[in-house]
């Protein structure tokens, strides 16, 4: 990242108020991994009793703090876990130095925050295959460890990003038994996006209480429809990590609760779409609904070749409501299709039916429609009750000069 | 196409020098489909026993001229046969009224040419999702006949471009029994590149004998590692068409000679490679080698996932050894890798073993390397004997100017 890159103009109009979560504190350092002038490194301190889910990328290359993490969830967490996150460096296909780096990082935080190593888990951001200079990292640990306080999330949001253009949050509060429960989150994340997972890391914290074997079911159900539904370029991470951690400390278990469950979709939706928004040179965020697939698993094949397509992408920064690149990608996408019962809709206008152009479509109308920021594609398949959505944004020079320039 | 490109540089310095085909000739025309000033018909007229053998679009979504043609290959070729391909519109998600232009298209030329219907190929490239004037190339079939000449190859290379910056042609030639024997064809396509097939239409001729049904398998054969090895932009045509004629004007069968399937696999692949040096905004032609993986397909797979990455053809673009990049690619393929085999080379260039980066590398030499015209990156999975090579472009700012702006 040579340069400040612009914010994205589908950021949202401002960062959220995250709230206090009771049992977790958080700490931000800049340590100088890479980047000068900013921080780098977080560590999120939990309390005994959290839960700790997690779900991470599937890469055959995934990075040497992934497959830490991996080997770590499910484990008992009554001494309670920490979280230390460091942008600039990803420490992946860095071999067995890699490993080493994971090693060091791991056991010195154990030994400054009085946890077993086996409790803490680390993520690492930014350039693939250079060695990591964790040294930098464990000399502000004691730093970190001290200053760490209840209030620190947004902090933590600014030091995890990499070319992000604007830090991401997200959260929700509901009721339950009379008590609130919040659920906020975090995510960095702007290339290099697409299942599984979006390339990214996110860690989102609720004071509720939930069960840990509970908890990693949600956030792998939820993840996949969020989370593993959104795109930006069709290239995945090697170190994508998605955690979720239930400190318990409002009290109110949430194990089996539909309002909990619904607000936690919400939040990690929510981030997700934020990372879509921050798609390196975005300047069109799209929704892409794919209904009447002969399953939700092709609806989901469909419109992600939809999404992940350079034409209909280019065509979309075009502001060229070119629908028959829409047509081409259900084509290529290897899920079943028939071209004479395709229905096409920009928004609200039917662009496509039975296989061809509308009678009473008007290329002006459409055209007027794609001038807009936010972008509905809504394809209609025909052939059976499948459907799927996701979130992509557009393909502009932007993202040329940006990933065309990343080390130098 | 809004405007005229510029040459790819990555263009060969000329055109060949086409030889005559025996037992074929053709004819080109400005019906004005959609271009003004420039010829966008072809018309190829085959004498009686020539065997015509075709591979097209694998697509759910292909266009009525690909299902025509799909239904018609293998029918016997006593009579002659034709092949007509207009540029600037594909029939493409036309509905009805595209089968029924391609039926009115093949009866006309049928009529004037004296053929059955049934050895009457058609084909149209161009914008997806608007009706063929059908009415305006068969105003011009009876000139197109009567021009009909054995010289015209080149001529008809020139009328099947769309956004092509030069015309594609290839040639070989081969002594067999102490005759002559003639390989030549044309291809056209630059956008929306990718098996199956690279989008593209090609029309291959030899005045060899070969039999139907072994013309039929040695062009599927020699597609799959040749046309299905070259992509540009992970998009595929609804379109795709790539046909072999073979006349027996020479006298020579060569159904079962290997000097000739030889020749035929050099030509595809001369053609095929001339698509992948005219993508869209190409500035730089790189071939990707694969060895080492548990399989051939499995190669292919990583291979591919390389070639399609936008990361990987933007730090291309941008002459960046990014190989971290490259590492990502193989990571998310879905084919078996390790990454702590993985080897990586650019050019002779080492630059990567055993999952990290080699003592011996230096990136100033990489970068060196990266500025050339012609890379070849090398990969080395270190699980088994699968290898494959498939080729492709960088993506650069014009690919964006030119997708982004196409239909307007």
């Amino acid at each position: 990242m040579a340069k400040a890159l612009p914010v994205s103009p589908l950021a949202p109009a401002q960062f959220p108020d995250l709230p206090v979560i009771g049992g977790v504190r958080f700490a931000t350092v800049a340590a100088g991994v890479r980047y000068s002038g900013r921080t780098d490194v977080m560590l999120a301190l939990l309390d005994p009793g959290t839960s700790v889910a997690g779900v991470f990328t599937r890469s055959a290359t995934r990075s040497a703090p992934v497959l830490d993490c991996q080997a770590k969830i499910g484990g008992d967490s009554s001494g309670g876990a920490a979280i230390l996150v460091n942008s600039g460096n990803a420490n992946a296909f860095t071999g067995q130095r890699g490993q080493m780096s994971v090693t060091e990082l791991t056991r010195a935080v154990a030994e400054v925050a009085g946890l077993p190593e086996s409790r803490v888990f680390t993520a690492s951001t930014g350039v693939i295959g250079e060695p990591l200079p964790h040294e930098k990292i464990i000399a502000k640990l004691e730093d970190l460890t001290a200053s760490a306080e209840a209030g620190g999330m947004t902090a933590a949001a600014k030091a995890i990003m990499t070319t992000d253009t604007f830090p991401k949050g997200a959260v929700r509060q509901v009721e339950i038994d009379g008590k609130t429960v919040s659920i906020a989150g975090i995510a960095k994340g702007s290339g290099m996006i697409a299942p599984d997972m979006a390339t990214m890391l996110s860690y989102v914290f609720t004071d509720a209480r939930v069960e840990q074997a509970t908890l990693q079911r949600l956030l792998a159900a939820h993840a996949d429809t969020t989370f593993n539904c959104v795109t930006v370029d069709s290239d995945t991470s090697t170190s994508d990590s998605l955690m979720l951690c239930a400190t318990g400390a409002s009290g109110v278990d949430a194990t089996s609760d539909a309002t909990f469950e619904s607000a936690l979709h919400e939040v990690l939706l929510d981030l997700a779409q934020q990372v879509a928004r921050d798609g390196e040179g975005a300047s069109k965020f799209v929704e892409i609904r794919v209904t009447g697939a002969t399953s939700d698993a092709d609806a989901k094949t469909h419109a992600m070749a939809i999404a992940n397509s350079p034409l209909v992408k280019t065509a979309i920064a075009g502001e060229d409501p070119n629908w028959g690149r829409i047509v081409m990608a259900i084509g290529k996408s290897g899920a079943p299709a028939d071209r004479d019962l395709l229905g096409i809709r920009f928004g609200d206008i039917l662009v496509a039916e039975k296989g061809w152009v509308s009678p009473d479509y008007s290329e002006a109308e459409a055209a007027a429609y794609m001038k807009g920021q936010e972008l509905v594609i809504e394809v209609e398949i025909g052939l059976g009750q499948g459907k799927a959505t996701v979130w992509t944004c557009d393909l502009t020079h932007g993202y040329i000069d940006i990933n065309a320039d990343y080390r130098s």
